[in-house]
């Protein structure tokens, strides 16, 4: 079982930028948890990190075909990046949505996303835990689903 | 570390009503799973359900002073039910919405939440399991916060 | 044959309150002749009414397993009860929504229904026979579905 | 006493087009069931159906003089007929609105309607049978003012 | 000079019906009215009514080669009849809005008006004398524009 | 017979600014033809014209007193100043409002009115003509409720 | 001279829960307060208190018989609960809408009331003080308007 | 194959009216260009045109049973006439919406349609050529469905 | 202790105009009664009226230095006297809004306050009772805050 | 004559991702196809995919110099890109704007585009088809110009 | 040149109230600095400053003539006074909105402005400095213009 | 004193493209003219234009750490790029928004702004100019905070 982690734009600064909003913890520190909580239920990560909206399209193009699944935290483009929702639809994979601060706590234009509806779930708020509970929930799921 | 595990309206149907959308786990299934789960952590859980608005509210004005954290699935409520959300600020404690189902996904009025600004995170869509995640990440973040 | 026949808050007063808006029709006297239309035509009807927005939930759950059929004027609880729309789905039985009253005719907020888009059909501003003609349908199109 | 059965735009494929939604009944069908139902109760019926708004508006000048009350299933001119909406607050006679679909149960265009405030009542996703249920209420109602 | 006279739907019942809003005038009577104030002004009238909008836009598109200027109370074709307000564009007349009643004292959709902003002016609520009001203030422009 | 005639802010330049908008006549010219022609079907008017707010309030409490109508053009104030609205109410004097150009085919800002909903009716588009069409309406609608 | 207190969710906890909001004094200490305000005017008062929507309608339609007016802070119910909203219009008493704290300064959905338009008058923000204010001056009314 | 062509309220003076905006091409001569390019494509082409809404819902309701495919472009009632989106979609044929404007570059209701939504496609802003295109791609895509 | 009292427009016709809405007294008798209340709890009030918003900044500007709160009835200006709200809040004086009909019962654009949310409190609709209700609470509150 | 053809994200997938909805051909072979019609009718193609926004913006800035016109299908981006837009309207160049499926049959968000306003004209619906459409009118458009 | 450099309501209190906001900097220093830096530009300021919105208009009407441009914080007035705008528009000059703090980052009424479309441009947030920016650049513009 | 020059999408080609909205001079004269001013006040420009989205992103997070205030023209990203916004609160530094054409006299969609709000101010309309105004004021404002 392959599963892609897609972080979106600013999330490089994460751990070092705004920690009272979004913690401590690194991106490198969190792809590294995804991966061994992923690795002890028997599945394999491939994280992804950008900037650019047309990197991450890209990526899911590329990464889609020998995948099971996504997790993605989108960040900024979540809210307005259709040609990322586009690319997420495409792909026909089951999609976890992970916001680490809750967004429905923040300002207005974060309450509304692009993803969410397309999306097998969402998890917010419960900071870097939340890419956890993420990856062990779809993993499971994939599993019930027959994914090997 | 004592967690209230409240479920709101209908939800005593669960695993019996509509199954294509909400699964085949009933509440005390999940009940049990929730406190499986938060005794091997070390938490005990108080679990109660009600169709009646004002039972909840209740629950919480009785249960709150001896309780360290809420996860509630509030349903229907959680899409108009003022006074729950009052009851729920008024503990001050750490509260986590979950749905069982993707609500941004169903019909426009299950996307706006009265509860979600004041919570500390929401988790969607990922069926049971959202409890699991839900009491996990709870009971290590009020751990974190020297909670025993 | 069986009908759930299900009056919401405040409608206990009819015939005493209002009279200029709600008539002088009591509840009793409404289900007493919606019960003797509904005889004539071989069906049975089980009434209810409550101010309690969770006593009717509960009463749906407990009923809806023998009934075939709903006729239900929610009066208030129709503009925001989205706790008695789930129960009522979640019964899966035809459901015809009464209104006494031309809801449409009267203040904005009474314009709209959570129930409306769920039920099999509206009957509005035709006073207490409004009950009667939702009754003869509803009995007539079960009985075409070879409810007996 | 004489009642005007007024159908709009399209009735007149009753029974040929999309009966998934409007049923097998065609209008003459309804035409003749709704004249024997208040036949049998004494009341005559004027019947009439066009596509051309002005049609009906010219009935409607036309019949009202002579009539007691107005059956009306508007069809689409019900959500943008302001015209029609005119000549029937100017009969001054009581209306019933009649629709023989749920029209909340479809597009958001048809939850409007420029009929429904001005009208005695209104019947919804009851089928043909709706158009009974009105004519029997309005009768009724008609006759306890008087109108014999 | 010749100004087209164009009343639309209901207004044949002027003076018969709802005289407490539209008064005790007939359409007669009115275009009597504006006919002789014209002809004292040296212009002639040519005046229509109809229930049709197909009508009306059809009188406009034959009448308009020979006219120099339009004058119409569109009753409830202003608040949505675009086929009018497009055949009035077409004739590059200038108009001038006539409603007897204060539209602005009325429901809320008789407040917004497809034709208002294709026209030179408009005259409301000054009763059947808003005619006269419109015809002399159109042709003394028409005049100052050098039509004779 | 007696008149109150008001003009709002920025009128004192009628004739000098934007004459492509509000045309070439004067503030004062426009009042004289208005008091010539009262004159000639005899009633007398009271002309106000002030930048100030206050002051048109003042005015209109200071002249409501001896009059039997008012003619208004409240200019940019009549979008925003329910000071002006209340005052004109307080009079319960038949109030004219008039506009020189046709505010419909402007900003939309100039669409909406605080005044219009209270007045008898309304004139725009006319030019200064605007105005004597409202003096002769006014009064001959005077005279007909008997004023003298 | 008889006066229901009727207060609402949440309002048990006044005094214990946010004292910044809603001040130091307990709901007991308020009853007692209003109720010695009354009784020196002559009044008497009759204080309830629910968590419960249902409760409350009962309790007013139990209550309305005898009493002469209400003063209801209705608490989260004053957002959305039209049954409440209908259950005090059929009393036919003059209400007052009492709020503790100042709901136009808070979350915009507080702003909204369901009651505020059926009540005689509203006090809001000046703390449990307002209780008093509006006792006072509904006594004084209800004297004024001859009950004794 | 058979294909119906429509035009709605005021194309009638295409080629004489506002040809800045509509151009210089008739008519007559679109309906000829269409019927020519279809006819070398092996569709014959049934043209219509009327100013009333009710006379295109006739010829749609007459017409629709020997055809395959409908051109239309229902200019003004494209906008609000629901009767010729029901007539429309009465007929369950593919329908290619076509503006010789580009509406989206002009006035905001006529960016809103009535009937994009149950068209297989919209043309808009090529002009009279539109008509062709429509033409062509409705064609080869009944070809490719079999109609021959 | 000072209290500014302010009355906006139009409140000088209090007590002759509109006494159906705004009751008989006169503004000069609300102006003694609320002198008096204040004055037997030890406080001195000074009180001002204009139509006119600047000369009521300027008063507000002038009297703040040496007032400790402000009682204001800011009549029309409430609902856009951003001007007025400015200066309210330079003074950081605690204000009372006060109004005399319930506003929440009038039209929807008397529901809107520029005020209320930079307030202390509100009361409306007890007449000019609600004046005093304002004083005695204002008066209290500063007590408290130890205002002498 | 030279055309740009330019298609925005995720169109690379054409012909591979959900078929049910763009259908089976591939971008290569729409781009020959175009190609080829456009040779035919002596102009030359410059295609261009990107599922870079800066991308397509560089590449409009490069290609417009030495081009006549340009066909886009800007797939998402059509629905948010302003920097796409102002690019093409940095051209001055005629633009078609084509959507392979009917965008107003899809979700809402695709109803809105921030290029049709500033485009020549639009064609959706008609699938790979739309495009051949959009060249064949694009080209004879530019022809009648004067573009050799 | 000539530049009239007007403040509005409340600006007189610059430097003494809220300073955290609004800066230490008062009118008279802001009037000064503007002169100084005009001066040496070769331009003569004229300033003003009032609460009452009808002084300003007059100030406009009457500097207006011997003006070449104006620099105007209309502070509140830029929200709603429509007059003052359309004093602005009559002088045809152009016109620099000036803000003292980010008017943006406030209550969402002062993102609206009824000044800054018809305005040259706008300098909001930099404190007095940005009359500075607005002085210099305007000076420039119309020297650019031919203006000395 | 470092301050980052950011240009956003399109600007690449300014005094090339649309000139009589953007004028004629081109970007590289804009940096140097900024470079030269902040030279002259002792600050270092380090400048960046890109039509890419997270190529802008990557020279904040890059450039940020060196540097003491942010010029921005975000162009057409200042509408929806929240990704934009995200990096520049991340940097903590403060941002002027520059805009050389006034957007409120253009497009609806130019008014709204994802950066207004977290800037220290904003300039708009003063043509290039409005890049050393800004430029000016934030060195000044930085001097202040005692940035050498």
């Amino acid at each position: 079982m392959r599963i892609l982690l897609i972080n979106g734009p600013n999330l490089n600064a994460l751990g070092v930028r705004q920690p009272e909003i979004y913690g401590h913890m690194t991106l490198a520190g969190i792809e590294q948890a995804v991966a061994e909580r992923a690795g002890r239920m028997g599945a394999e990560v491939r994280a992804f990190q950008s900037n650019h909206e047309g990197a991450i399209v890209d990526f899911i193009h590329e990464g889609a075909a020998e995948a099971h699944g996504v997790i993605i935290n989108a960040a900024a483009f979540g809210h307005y990046s259709i040609a990322l929702r586009d690319a997420l639809v495409f792909t026909r994979l089951p999609v976890v949505d992970v916001h680490i601060s809750n967004v429905y706590a923040r300002e207005p234009f974060r309450h509304h996303s692009v993803i969410a509806d397309i999306a097998l779930g969402q998890v917010s708020g419960l900071g870097w835990r939340g890419y956890l509970a993420a990856a062990e929930a779809l993993i499971e799921i994939l599993r019930e689903r027959g994914v090997s």
